[in-house]
């Protein structure tokens, strides 16, 4: 049997943000751990003009709610992007995870060849053929953000590695 | 028409690999406006048990090659991972893209429920059918380490951006 759109999308954005919310968990333990400042990890950027850990993982999270509304056409839930702490990053998590599992997997096949349009920078829109979206638009850009926010705790000490990256500890 | 094993790797792993190629330009034109030593560069990590930049780069190779090999069942060209500057580099994602170039997509399609077996770690194989392969551990192995490359460049402030990234500064 082919991909389908569906098959092509939803589990890896279902299982790369539950690896994502694993690292959390980690960075929690490691903050717990360290008696740290949370902040710390949640605020560090690898580059001065990167975005934070915490803007990390919000974005990647959008990648995926995003990518899903925009080629169904039916508007995600809008959440306001005021998380912080690890505890609201893993309910941000969650709160999309909830979302994607409402998407049947018949409002995504199907659509290979439909329009999507979608924002790029401050002032400018762009339009993809949903499949060459899914691949080359927001599959790249979650696992970018969730590759930097692994990046980052590494970067810090936490403890993780490839078993977590691929499979949230238990690759 | 549903996407096929073929396009579901081929033009993401030869994008990726292209963008890749393009941070190491950037990463040379950085060094020759630096003057710095451009093994700075080349072995530098994130994190002390992290692998360095060069090592980044051959795995991303080898997550592509390997994959493209091991779904279609014929032995992709041994490299001997020797590659320690930025020319020798870019001269190793020139060779799996000239690898990629020679593999048919019939080679790949309908491949979906193939089991694929290969190596995790140093003494255990890990058995997948090709499409869950595909997914679940060739694209996030190739995503990771383009990433990371990216994450070190970015660090030590070379001028790399999210064009770059998803579409070699011309995205």
């Amino acid at each position: 049997m082919s991909i389908s759109m569906s098959s092509a999308s939803l589990p890896i954005f279902i299982t790369m943000l539950r690896n994502l919310n694993h690292f959390l968990d980690k960075a929690q333990q490691f903050v717990d751990t360290k008696k740290c400042d949370p902040t710390a990890l949640t605020q560090f950027r690898l580059a001065p003009d990167m975005l934070p850990l915490a803007r990390q993982v919000i974005i990647a999270c959008d990648a995926a709610k995003n990518a899903v509304a925009r080629i169904t056409g039916n508007p995600a839930p809008k959440f306001e992007d005021t998380e912080t702490t690890i505890p609201e990053l893993k309910e941000r998590i969650q709160k999309t995870l909830d979302y994607l599992a409402t998407v049947p997997a018949s409002a995504l096949d199907g659509t290979e060849e439909k329009e999507v349009t979608f924002p790029v920078g401050r002032d400018s829109t762009r339009t993809m053929k949903a499949e060459s979206y899914l691949k080359h638009w927001a599959l790249p850009n979650l696992f970018f953000h969730v590759t930097t926010t692994y990046a980052i705790l590494r970067h810090n000490g936490v403890e993780l590695g490839k078993a977590d990256f691929l499979g949230g500890g238990v690759a």
